[in-house]
């Protein structure tokens, strides 16, 4: 079985593939067809696209990457496709609790204080979202908010969903749980459910993965139904929120958001969505961490071991065989 | 038994108090002397010190708060004082990961990149500390660190310390402990062992009380231990670290920091740390959400059950009786 795998990547890292499967590395762009049996794909659609253009004989091809929008479009289907599930959940459902706890204790905003150089604690953002909406007790300064107590609804209940419900279990939360399938034990929701959970929440974390279904589903309605000084994470895929409507519910003051994602991406200086009050935006930073490269080749050898084995292939999003 | 409480104080935050005890209502600064047993401090020192010279007849003392640094210069020695131990827990141990987190995640690099309106990912950030520090896989960019897999110290570790490791336990750390009383289960290590785990940790948080020990304790000796690219926490209080020495290991590029409390503070405008690379400051917002009172009233009202019971008090700095 020939495998294809980057030229790019370090040997050290092909060091779980089985001895039976020869390795190719493949340049960037082949200068002429290679011929193999499972393809290791580059990380972006322009190379993955220009790659495949030279490669013959392609059996099953493993993205290392969550989603896979960016791949159906121009796969031929009778190639068998898997997904990289797994392999960015550690360093997702870290960036998800980040999200979380640097927007309840406002640190974008003290940030912004410390390059002003200033030191004022709430009035240095007095009137703003966050101590309009912060309980305040007489005789004491609210300087930021808790995790603790609070209801988290996790819309794409997946893997990473599992992860982040693991990192928050220790900071006294309520989860939520919506997916495609529902389930018991945990107990998790569909989309159904949605307007009876949305209210309920005090954090909305979208882990959806971008379909003909999800894109542009929430808008207008969803934020309406979220409850007053949410705070709404989007760390799936930008074009499943409509800018346009989450632009308002924070010009408005209802919600405050933090986004690893948006659409247009990269987003263009002078978009609204740049200067839209209470949002923190971090540019798609996701699973990209200098562990990923080594999980990723992990999960790859394991699919090359089971093919030699006849097993059956983890993670397959279309079934080409 | 008559108990002095802030007339600021909302009266539902009251309910837990016993009715054998008398409730006096106490303003900011009293205009002619008040009798009382058991007295719950206001949070601030200037207050505290002008109310305390109307007060008549006080055996103990409750402040809300968990350091006591600011009280003990002048609160009479024959007073039992009582801390805030615990009451901070919650939300202190939020604000160490947030900021653990943050600075892993980059975050206070995107949110500058953010106002700049600049969605670039590493590049906006390029020849950076973070990116220096990074491991720079093959073919990949990487765009944060992890958490997971890291080593945290804890130096101080008390109520606070246990909150922090109990909020890390799921993210796949190895945690290090420093009190001033040895432990075992789980090991806690004394400062005579501060060299040997000092070079060890990724990440080091200080949660030290100031004393004249702690004070100016941490200085360039203990910068120049930490591993290089480590992270620096202080949550504790500003003067246990030498600022310039602090500014200097920042500046060379040796660790980054995210820091709580400064020395001096309010840190002026001008003042060298507030520019210093790599590092993240939020003005002393520690424990200060709007849980904060509800949970500090009902250790109040807990200690003013003991002394009707004849029951020992909790949180005993220094016991006047």
């Amino acid at each position: 079985m020939r495998v294809g795998i980057q030229e790019s990547i370090p040997p050290d890292l092909l060091k779980d593939f089985p001895a039976e499967a020869e390795i190719v590395r493949l340049p960037l762009v082949p200068s002429a067809p290679i011929a193999i049996d499972f393809w290791v794909m580059p990380v972006s659609r322009r190379a993955a696209e220009a790659q495949f253009a030279q490669l013959r004989g392609v059996k099953a091809a493993q993205s290392l990457m969550a989603g896979v929008d960016w791949i159906l479009p121009w796969l031929p289907k009778d190639i068998t496709l898997c997904d990289g599930r797994g392999v960015h959940d550690i360093p997702t459902a870290e960036l998800a609790l980040a999200l979380m706890l640097a927007s309840l204790k406002w640190i974008p905003q003290y940030r912004d204080a410390q390059m002003r150089q200033q030191w004022t604690g709430q009035f240095a953002i007095g009137g703003s979202f966050h101590a309009n909406n912060a309980e305040q007790p007489a005789a004491y300064l609210v300087l930021g908010d808790e995790l603790h107590g609070k209801t988290v609804l996790i819309v794409g209940y997946g893997s990473i969903g599992a992860a982040i419900e693991a990192r928050l279990a220790p900071f006294g939360v309520t989860v939520m749980r919506i997916a495609r399938n529902p389930r018991e034990n945990p107990v998790v929701h569909t989309m159904a459910d949605l307007p009876q959970l949305l209210p309920q929440a005090d954090i909305v974390v979208i882990q959806l993965p971008l379909t003909t279904e999800s894109r542009g589903s929430i808008g207008n309605d969803f934020f309406a139904q979220m409850k007053p000084g949410a705070l709404f994470i989007n760390m799936a895929r930008g074009p499943i929120v409509l800018t346009g409507a989450l632009v308002d519910a924070l010009q408005s003051g209802h919600i405050h958001a933090a986004l690893d994602v948006t659409d247009p991406e990269p987003l263009p200086a002078g978009h609204p969505l740049w200067s839209a009050p209470n949002c923190l935006i971090v540019p798609h930073v996701g699973g990209s961490t200098a562990a990923f490269l080594g999980r990723g080749l992990a999960l790859a050898a394991r699919q090359v071991q089971h093919l030699l084995r006849n097993e059956p292939l983890e993670n397959i999003v279309s079934n080409g065989y």
